[in-house]
């Protein structure tokens, strides 16, 4: 395997997913998103809505409801442990057939190993994060700060579930960029020019 | 006052100190760090080896020996303290001159005012800083790795008592860049472009 992986990890809405598909334009390589959603839904036979959610993020009862019990009989793992191995397997697929961007689902901790990785962390100021979810999401019931503070928590609990780190600490990664402070352009530019 | 002011904390070990003056020679700029000590002996009356040490590190006991109890006499501020304001007068001061760089000593936090200022944060992993701290600075009779913990300990803490912040937390910072990963010259260029 020749060039870099680079993983994206971020905060909800500083636009990490839209840094993540400019940096893999720019560079000319693919970023994956959707597509290990529906690849983690074929390998393991969960859909793909339910993927999507908790393939990063952990919910208060941190665990599927009784509405998928038909996996207990073949298993003892719970839904999400289905997921998070179906999903480490496609992650490390994917990096296998070359350079690539890869946005949130602890690719940065499944890929640790893979000396071509490029570490990222993009957060924000939470003003400017609650008016870019209102504005790429939309209003909801919930206010868009307690959607921000329930989001967060439920992908730091993930991430620490699956990797027993700290979701966010600087530590675990090459380069932190506040999008909101330095712009998404800027940080789109800073890491395809790594 | 035109231009950027660069601050730049770091993690003892992290080549901060080095990476803040590459970035002032590419950029033509002043690097403040001595000078800062200088300008607080003189202002504060207090000697210059003690403020290197206490002006971004608490110890154990964070306070003064009785050494200096003739201050005491003076003003109900500690040491700490007289040293702190004469650290933010001296800082305003210099930022007010036009762009420069101002490695450590809280400047991030003293400057968060004003609207042309750069925060960086520097780390790097463990191995990389305990390898350069005997480098630069030479054996110890403690261990790099005590070293390093005690260091890092006392900049926390005393980030902590003046800013009432979390040292090394993203969130205060705009850019944090692992040194050890991306190299001392990558981080240069990375801060130089911003």
């Amino acid at each position: 395997m020749s060039g870099k992986i680079i993983t994206i990890s971020r905060e909800f809405g500083s636009a990490g997913r839209t840094i993540g598909k400019m940096v893999a334009e720019k560079l000319g390589i693919p970023c994956y998103d959707s597509e290990i959603v529906q690849q983690v839904a074929i390998k393991s036979g969960i859909l793909a809505e339910h993927i999507e959610e908790r393939g990063e993020n952990l919910s208060a009862s941190g665990r599927f409801s009784s509405l998928f019990t038909l996996y207990n009989l073949y298993s003892n793992m719970s839904k999400d442990d289905i997921i998070w191995h179906a999903q480490v397997k496609v992650i490390k697929e994917l990096a296998e057939k070359g350079p690539c961007v890869i946005v949130g689902r602890c690719a940065d901790y499944i890929l640790r190993e893979n000396e071509n990785l490029v570490k990222v962390f993009i957060y924000s100021d939470k003003e400017t994060r609650k008016e870019r979810i209102v504005n790429v999401y939309g209003e909801r019931t919930e206010s868009p700060e307690k959607r921000l503070r329930d989001k967060d928590k439920s992908r730091a609990a993930y991430y620490k579930q699956y990797t027993e780190m700290e979701w966010g600490d600087p530590q675990h990664y090459d380069i932190c960029l506040n999008s909101g402070k330095l712009g998404i352009d800027k940080c789109a530019d800073i890491i395809a020019n790594l």
